[in-house]
């Protein structure tokens, strides 16, 4: 929940928010809109978050990406511990506005995950399996910095 | 909320969830996880939506998309009416084992979205300026069907 009063437009007709150009972002219950940060580089899929009101307006203005965290409830610019900054290069929005795309550039080692990997999706999983039982397989999961050292053991 | 019991692992330790083979996908107080959708040829995001542990597991099992519908409250087979059935190349669990992404080949035209484009996101926002009045812009909207020829008007 945002102490301060949201700067975006309130949520207009079906068509509006479907096809307006009015940015009426719809948050849940929890005041949160839910983030997708892809490399805007390779493409893939490098976290998933959630922003407030405040870490919204906060990425919009400076161009760096601002998440809530759910763990500390505080408002969370990416990399101010890390140093793992993530740049901006484009930001969308989807049909029904309830959800927000981020292609970004990272900065120092280009890891986004804090277990040191370039992306939290290290894992995957078969399918045409049963899900009883299922195994996941690491993918990509090699280790840029140790997140012992950067965060403390 | 499943009916049935899910076929999941049992969350278990921090290190186990980060850094495990079980897969033990957590899901929120609505039963629910978030699932991002990509091309899995050009690679950008297509839609974002949300699974219960039966459209879950009915994705595992099938390599095709299931979500759960929150306005129709019903499993949902991603293109069982307009025909855009997606086939899971690649499905992944991120570190805390509370998002899933699935990298998708999409069936007839390719269109993701109920509006007949591509992807769901379809429109831009500018960074590095105030987010009060801040319009979006329309990118890569081109419609590859007419949503109410689909679905009806």
């Amino acid at each position: 929940m945002s102490a301060a009063p949201s700067p975006f437009s309130a949520r207009g007709s079906h068509a509006e928010i479907e096809e307006g150009v009015a940015f009426a972002p719809k948050f849940d219950e929890h005041g949160l809109i839910a983030a997708i940060v892809t490399d805007a580089q390779a493409g893939g899929v490098l976290m998933f978050a959630y922003m407030n009101a405040d870490a919204l307006t906060a990425t919009i203005e400076t161009g760096v990406a601002h998440f809530w965290s759910r763990s500390r409830k505080a408002l969370w610019r990416k990399g101010e511990t890390s140093g793992h900054e993530m740049s901006v290069a484009e930001l969308r929005v989807d049909c029904d506005q309830d959800a927000i795309w981020l292609a970004v550039h990272v900065a120092g080692t280009g890891a986004a995950c804090h277990t040191g990997r370039k992306s939290c999706f290290y894992r995957a999983l078969p399918t045409g399996a049963p899900a009883d039982g299922a195994k996941l397989a690491f993918v990509q999961d090699e280790r840029l910095f140790d997140p012992a050292k950067t965060y403390g053991a």
